[in-house]
């Protein structure tokens, strides 16, 4: 049902035990990789990735990215120990939200965007949200093989959607990957995800610029009135604005740019403005960077920019304490064999749904008062 | 900012202190109603309460309302003494959620459904969420003077929205005053919102059937599209079908069935009607309370019934489970005065939200460990 989520459903928060996050006061580099070196497989040491990462080389970037989708807590350690070294070398890119329905033409559009600015000397880096990709085993976003150019790129570095989680979990693995990326030197991230579900606010709570890819005549009317995906809109990309498509593709910005007016004006004072592009036909593509950087200029200039950023900064700090009070109830080991069984007196004996969680919680709570 | 919602705030979190259910083991009937009597104002015993409850005294029960509602804990503890003991005699109503945008004629549509069902022998509870009631200070939705007749018949409870608290504090009040309302004989339960944000969601997650409130023609073309909101509808009732507006109001009621049949089936077997009614000349309404009774007719053989209420039992066993963690960590004694100062941290100081968050997750840990 609509309302049953996976951000309360166990099953989903369950994957990711952040001991990183719950014990800070346990990583020491030192201690860490020489445990590490125990294992089978020898790792770098925190401080070696950092390096690494510092001089931009992209084979131990994707590793140290591994290392934070990973759900080992043992890699946990070592990758928040890279995270907070790299923390002070990151913050310097612009963060770019890509959001549109399957067959918007995400790939093509990022591809021509993305060549565009290499084009232009920047590096840039392609992540991915989908919070679909634990259902299908293997992101269907961030697909190297579909952005063939850009891959062979070599100041673009493409990595798919972590695929285990919660969105909550995918979403800060997501913000620590930016560091990391970030700190290699990338001066642009996009951020990709599909237009379903809560993934757009996720991204929206990351980025510095929340673009939205639409095209014209989808046949279903619905798709391009989400009200709370229009508000969040930076600018409106109509793609596909091209062949006998383009009178259709114009009527379309015109449609939205009317119903752009009935939103109440931004905080940032910018005008989201509605865009056509043909990124197959490469024609308006860097009309809609030209857009990103003046919302950037202005911003920058207006104080906004930092501003949301710290709005975002403080909405992770509150989402990081939660989620990991969730994990540490959720993965008690007395908690955790107990859940099914309260379950299921609640769904097939009628126990009342606020004594089942009053016992979970006190099981809980005694066994972390006894530590 | 739109990702900023008020349940990662501990500022909306904080307001319910609900020590009964963190401490249910401290529940005892007799010392808290020895208690309470020390204090200025006697209050009954839970038994008394409860006794009154099922009598169907409407005084009584509107006491324990305001027991549930308040945030004080030696009130908390007798409310959930008296829940505990109404459970058993609770779920014997229908839930019908009604919902839709100011303008829509929600008042005048319950009023004159609710005439109709008292007027059959029901017996009507009208309960209302408003999560904006916190800032107007005053519910604008249950409120008596736009239900007169209504509000002076002697079969119907008319009770405002829980004013104080964040989203889920304010459902978890709801759901426990549906079971005090039940125990009292009460045998449909409304529960009203306004079509705003999350209160939707929250509503559907509370009733068995979701009525969309709708007019033809508002003069915004995006108000009648909320993909989410018409997914969870089971009915949609297209008000004010009358005079110069009939019309308007029937072709609205055809765009509607079209848009309906966008969606996937739902997992009931209930195609949602889509009815034009004037609540004003009391005309369709009684249609529509057909429509509910039908429902509740066929998705009871199905099964669908039970199975949808037991999927919101498990919802709210695990939504009281996270209130409960984050209520116990945002209101902790050392971590409470501590917020305000990592806020700043990472909003002036440029504080990684992640070190923030753990700086203040060490801090609760270790004082709950230490208890």
């Amino acid at each position: 049902m609509s309302y049953h989520h996976p951000e309360n459903d166990p099953k989903y928060i369950g994957l990711n035990v952040n001991a990183g996050i719950e014990k800070p006061e346990a990583v020491n580099a030192d201690s860490v990789s020489r445990f590490l070196k125990k294992g089978k497989r020898a790792i770098l040491s925190a401080n070696e990735y950092f390096e690494g990462i510092l001089q931009g080389n992209i084979t131990i970037l994707s590793q140290a990215v591994t290392l934070v989708e990973s759900s080992k807590p043992e890699h946990q350690l070592v990758a928040q120990e890279i995270i907070i070294k790299c923390l002070p070398h990151a913050g310097k890119s612009v963060r770019l939200g890509i959001t549109g329905v399957p067959g918007a033409g995400k790939s093509t559009f990022i591809e021509a965007l993305g060549k565009h600015i290499t084009g232009q000397g920047g590096k840039l880096a392609v992540l991915a949200i989908d919070p679909s990709s634990e259902r299908s085993k293997g992101s269907i976003l961030g697909d190297k093989t579909r952005m063939e150019e850009l891959s062979s790129d070599p100041n673009a570095y493409i990595r798919p959607s972590p695929s285990a989680g919660s969105l909550g979990g995918v979403a800060r693995k997501t913000r620590e990957i930016i560091i990391l990326c970030e700190a290699a030197g990338f001066s642009t991230i996009f951020i990709e995800t599909v237009g379903v579900g809560q993934s757009e606010t996720v991204v929206h709570s990351m980025v510095d610029f929340f673009l939205l890819l639409q095209i014209a005549g989808a046949g279903d009317e619905l798709q391009g009135i989400k009200r709370g995906i229009m508000e969040m809109a930076d600018a409106i990309v109509i793609n596909k604005a091209d062949g006998d498509n383009l009178e259709k593709a114009q009527l379309a910005a015109a449609q939205f740019r009317n119903a752009l007016h009935l939103f109440p004006p931004t905080g940032s004072g910018w005008s989201p403005p509605v865009l056509t592009c043909s990124a197959l036909e490469n024609k308006g593509v860097q009309q809609a960077w030209k857009v990103v950087n003046e919302y950037v200029a202005m911003t920058g200039e207006n104080g906004y920019f930092l501003n949301r950023r710290s709005d975002q900064a403080r909405y992770w700090m509150y989402e990081t304490i939660n989620e990991t009070l969730r994990n540490n109830f959720y993965q008690n080991p007395l908690v955790k064999p107990k859940l099914h069984h309260y379950e299921k007196l609640v769904l097939d004996n009628g126990m009342s749904s606020f004594i089942a969680a009053h016992e979970l919680l006190a099981t809980y709570f005694k066994s972390i008062g006894n530590k």
